[in-house]
């Protein structure tokens, strides 16, 4: 998770919302990603997504289920889906996201049971400093002027 | 729908499950996509993301809010994930996924109040051409070896 948190340390740099991910094989980092949606222009482009697409051409397969996943905040929708869809073995994340959080907020995935497949949550990993650094940007955000934060007044 | 249907059947041309999409603004289709995970060995690469992918680059933005996506078939989690985030005005579909759909099947999507967003949802559009599609290609593969059918095992 320690090198999550400097995938969103790159996301803050770049005025990104800061969330980052990094995927696990064989106890080696084989992909990292960090949210990429105003720079891309892609609202897709979450961490997970572009950690996600880096793994499955490293391994060269959409399989990824001897692989574990780490980012800080807790997967939107989207994001669920798609772990969901790569089988992943083990999701852990860092902080809670009550207004997006698709794993146990919003949608709770281990009360669905029609899915084929189900990764092991694990969650309020160094919950802490991946709340703090998400907490610390929309309170930077909040003191710039309404047209630069404009872009920032939905969720991610 | 009908352009949809016609990427369907280029996926299926590939032995892809056949799923296609368009995207559409000021009544023109401005992105096409198909199924490509297995080719591109990618599981996100359902038909909804790829033709996402294409209308914001051509669109240069993330916010499609003045777009409608069409697809053959109910959209996974994933994809209900990625047209929210896109802030689609409307989503058009085929025929529902009782396995995996996530828009009015295993999750219904009108009924999460925390969503920041909720595209207007057409159901049941050209509905038996969308399903026949599949139903045509799961039959031709349950008829082949196991061998070639293996891949096929799980959901889409």
């Amino acid at each position: 998770m320690r090198a999550a948190l400097k995938e969103a340390e790159k996301a803050r740099k770049i005025d990104e919302v800061p969330v980052g991910c990094v995927i696990v094989y064989n106890d080696k980092i084989i992909a990292r990603g960090h949210n990429l949606k105003e720079k891309k222009k892609q609202a897709i482009l979450h961490a997970e997504i572009v950690a996600i697409q880096k793994a499955c051409k490293k391994l060269d397969t959409w399989c990824l289920d001897e692989c574990d996943i780490y980012v800080t905040l807790e997967p939107c929708m989207m994001c669920t889906g798609s772990i969901i869809l790569s089988r992943f073995r083990n999701l852990y994340y860092g902080t809670p996201d009550p207004k997006g959080g698709c794993t146990d907020s919003l949608i709770q995935i281990k009360q669905i049971k029609g899915l084929n497949h189900h990764p092991n949550v694990h969650s309020g990993i160094l919950q802490q400093e991946c709340s703090e650094i998400l907490t610390s940007f929309f309170r930077e955000k909040r003191k710039k002027p309404k047209k630069d934060k404009s872009q920032f007044k939905v969720n991610l």
